[in-house]
């Protein structure tokens, strides 16, 4: 079960790191501030982890109130995309992916981008 | 010894989450970015942190670059502040601070902000 939150925080970044909830779940936000995603996207965009791993997570993410997991009747797909409350991060994680991918090179390190990469993949299929 | 940042990022938000090294370090980074401080303010703006916690941490963000250590030969005091390096992260460090004093209140829960009351303080004294 999703840890509850705190009812108060020293100061305003611990809160919102605790929002946050760690790496794997910021990753998760962020993509998912790009684009709604289905499960196997989110399985291919995260490597390292395990479907356990994932849907802990996803869950997690899903009780805060930041993440919907909306089902179509039809294709049966399942799709993970951000509440209102998570689309408040919506800046704040567009600073985090963005500064990731324009300072990496300061850093001399390389960075994928595997959303960018799964999307080209669908518009050339 | 601080961790050796890897080569190689899946996706930028990893890079990014792994330069900010941990809840602590976002917590220093955070403050530092709003001015430099001296070792006894961070030790009263972080006091859930030991004192041997707040110097591995200064330590390891002054070994990655992004946090410089100055002494005033006077007075012998020691001032923190960020180096070029840690000023690149400044809008996300000021997105992170900001977001959790302007959302606290849709989460229901209260947020000090003791760099503000540290500065409040001081100007009344």
């Amino acid at each position: 079960m999703a840890k509850q939150l705190a009812k108060s925080f020293n100061c305003p970044t611990e809160f919102t790191l605790s929002v946050l909830g760690g790496k794997w779940k910021t990753v998760i936000l962020c993509y998912l501030k790009q684009q709604p995603c289905r499960y196997s996207d989110l399985r291919r965009l995260l490597p390292a982890l395990s479907e356990k791993m994932l849907t802990e997570r996803l869950r997690d993410l899903t009780l805060k109130g930041l993440v919907i997991h909306t089902r179509d009747s039809k294709t049966r797909s399942s799709t993970y995309s951000l509440t209102a409350k998570g689309r408040s991060l919506g800046d704040l994680l567009h600073h985090i992916y963005d500064w990731g991918r324009l300072h990496a090179k300061d850093f001399d390190v390389q960075v994928g981008e595997p959303l960018t990469r799964l999307n080209e993949e669908r518009t050339a299929s």
